[in-house]
């Protein structure tokens, strides 16, 4: 697992690197004990940036009857990273809420023959501070979210999705 | 399970009801063995009718963290049953091909707090006159498919999907 090696981190970065790199495995654990699919799929952390999240999932037990990646074991992957993505910083801010995707559009681009990863950011125009703005005026805030499947030879995405989650609070 | 009830058939109809039914079955028994995540989801045949196909799968290994149906499950149920859809007729007419799903738009509209299924046909302006003469033709050809998950009610859909598959003839 690795935090974003762009940034040489000042002390006070590295802190908040290690804590969130500490909510995202907590974040998996969680998921992988609520969500049986997650456990079968053994989805696990990748990697946790600043303003990314990654999970990976081994071939065996995500194949298809070709023997490469099931096109539902990658959207699945896809959507928990996305869901993950919006469910840490509520998580680290300690706002409970229910967070649900919405919509997703999804895209298979070429078979995948190894173990894979998925990588998740906000999509092009979302931003968190008009998401929290919005959730603290309203309780309910909708945000985009891309997620990619690298390829087996890493150079693009095997598949994307850009999908809509809706994070509402919990009364 | 059960044959479209719409018409009543004729002893050619009903012979050619039952074939569909166990190639059918077939098919599903064919996708639990070599897809795990169908086994996983404990996917099952629910319905075959003459131009649809009804995947069904039980809400337990299907849960998310708040106890509905997860996102990720009923994309993959609604993947399988897409598939499906186009895989049943290439076997009945003994043409060995891939098939693969290339795009989808996934609505998720309501949660599912029960067992639940999707029900898969050829969506709007799709043909398979169209898609068996490119087959012929070209060796590949694509299709698109319309699935929904009904909701707890039965009053309308829970989540869609609509998705272009493509079948490629194996060599």
């Amino acid at each position: 697992m690795t935090v974003n090696p762009k940034h040489p981190a000042s002390p006070t970065d590295a802190a908040s690197s290690a804590a969130r790199l500490i909510a995202a495995e907590a974040l998996v654990r969680f998921m992988r004990e609520k969500i049986p699919l997650a456990r079968s799929m053994d989805v696990q952390l990748s990697a946790c940036g600043s303003g990314a999240l990654s999970l990976c999932a081994p071939l065996a037990p995500n194949a298809n009857d070709k023997g490469c990646a099931f096109g539902g074991s990658l959207v699945s992957l896809m959507t928990l990273n996305g869901w993950a993505l919006v469910e840490l910083p509520l998580r680290e801010r300690g706002i409970a809420c229910d967070v649900f995707v919405g919509t997703s559009t999804v895209r298979y681009l070429a078979p995948l023959w190894q173990d894979f990863r998925s990588e998740a950011q906000l999509a092009d125009g979302s931003d968190w501070a008009d998401f929290f703005t919005a959730l603290n005026a309203r309780g309910k805030a909708a945000i985009e979210v891309a997620c990619s499947v690298p390829n087996d030879e890493g150079t693009g995405p095997a598949a994307t999705l850009h999908a809509r989650f809706v994070a509402k609070r919990r009364s």
